[in-house]
């Protein structure tokens, strides 16, 4: 049995009102493995890099406990690269440069070791690929999350939409539920996407947040007040990675535990923006993420009889 | 003992995309007293208006068991009219007119009877006017609250300043606080603010909630998410009316209480939003505003141990 973790693993350059970075490791799938890491103990993870990418890195992702089996390493090439800069808000970002190298015809290969997959994180990634890996796993896995962006809305509708039929949970931020379904409240909007495929659907509202819907239930999840937000970059793939982590751990699927699971991960993802890049989601103890989680408690308990 | 609301009693004309109104009955103090009235029943008024207002109204804050001794009709006099249009997206809008009428030169005359005031809502209006009312009552109340917004911090941020300084919880929305603050994280801001005079400071988000802060406690609020929002008007005195209503109903100044007082506030608020208005929060039931108290319980509880 084991937790699928497939995404980029690349470069980013990033800048913000507070600093600015070389290239620096980045991805969906290094941030999402390494925050399922915390929760569970059989993390692989299948993803495509260039030969200019660090052995120490990749001997981190093990020290991590992760498999790094699918984890192809193309010979003569060079990794996909970001950069971006955020504006004094921290909300938005301008792209600065996008290299797409390895990832141009990147070919998800699993791994026959990682046929045990029961948990699948598809990270933001062209639908067509993340499709692919659903059909090379011979087994259905029993809980299947997808995370996308608008970039794929824009481009490649009709694939996205053949994709998000096979997934379980979606995972969008607020402008993207918008977009995906044509419907400005969030509550019509989830009405919708729960008929296009998921059962569950997640909006992430960054610093409002996230919402978890299913059926006809609603969990509010807040964010934790921040004083200072140092690098979102990473942010919805590290929550998105501690979700399915803590889902792995608990082993059943249901809404109960999917409003743990969105806490755990929105944990996870506070800890991320407190840092450039994976700097802090490295180097968590146990006790950190277990207070972190407290704070949420907190935060948000209330007591009406 | 009694609970003191102070703010406009007016007519607004309100245009959403859902519709029109011509002039109806608004203002800070009729929404703030109505929901008020929901948890406490000595509530009484201080307002201004002219002989255009229709008695009938008087007669429902009445029916309400608020008291309007303290609400002004002046003969020969117009009321506050107030216009505007809210955009596609419900969270702006446009004034289309504001005709001060009575409230220019509004001298808030404090009856004999209201003396025994323990809870004080001031609803916003001009700084100077609010800081006349807390000195025209001989004893000090035991709670201030006090709303506000960006217009008096853009013409008349000294007298707003002095104002806040005499308060014990002030409302504003997170723009407001990041205005008066000069601060964009909202951690910093309240810091900043929590320094100014008052010891809560409620930052009230629309629909992603609100957050409490005290001493370096924070509370975080959900909205209940809605499928639509019909009418905005009024939701923010609704909330603070509906806050210290129940405030007044426990008796207590805490932070517990408080966080409880939020989200009965929210609860009414998110009535208020469902029809043009006042025409939702005039006509609750206590059963529905209780199964709505309990759809908030439902939407932000859960179970970590």
């Amino acid at each position: 049995m084991s937790l699928l973790v497939i995404g980029t693993v690349a470069f980013d350059a990033i800048e913000t009102p507070f600093g600015k970075t070389d290239k620096i490791v980045g991805g969906a799938a290094t941030y999402a493995g390494l925050a399922a890491s915390y929760f569970y103990d059989k993390v692989k993870i299948v993803a495509v890099v260039g030969d200019d990418f660090p052995e120490s890195e990749i001997a981190d992702f093990r020290a991590h406990g992760i498999d790094t089996e699918g984890l192809q390493v193309k010979k003569g090439e060079k990794s996909f690269f970001w950069s971006g800069k955020y504006h004094n808000d921290m909300n938005s970002r301008d792209t600065l440069a996008t290299e797409l190298n390895v990832l141009a015809d990147f070919d998800p290969v699993i791994p026959e070791s990682y046929q045990d997959c029961e948990y699948l994180m598809l990270g933001n990634l062209t639908p067509q690929v993340q499709q692919t890996v659903i059909r090379r796993l011979k087994d259905r896995p029993k809980l299947i999350v997808m995370d996308t962006m608008n970039f794929w809305m824009d481009i490649a509708m009709g694939d996205l939409l053949e994709t998000i039929k096979m997934v379980d949970v979606l995972t969008i931020n607020d402008a993207e539920a918008r977009q995906l379904s044509g419907e400005y409240s969030l509550v019509k909007a989830a009405r919708k996407i729960l008929t296009m495929g998921p059962k569950y659907l997640i909006i992430k509202k960054g610093e409002h947040g996230a919402l978890l819907f299913h059926e006809d239930k609603i969990f509010s999840a807040p964010a934790l007040p921040l004083a200072e937000v140092f690098d979102p970059t990473g942010a919805g793939d590290t929550f998105a990675g501690g979700f399915i982590g803590y889902m792995a751990k608990v082993g059943t699927v249901n809404f109960h535990n999917m409003k743990n699971a969105i806490i755990f991960g929105s944990a996870l993802a506070s800890f991320c923006v407190e840092k450039f890049g994976t700097e802090k989601i490295k180097n968590l103890t146990d006790a950190e993420v277990s207070d972190r989680v407290q704070a949420f408690v907190q935060l948000s308990s209330f007591e009406i009889r």
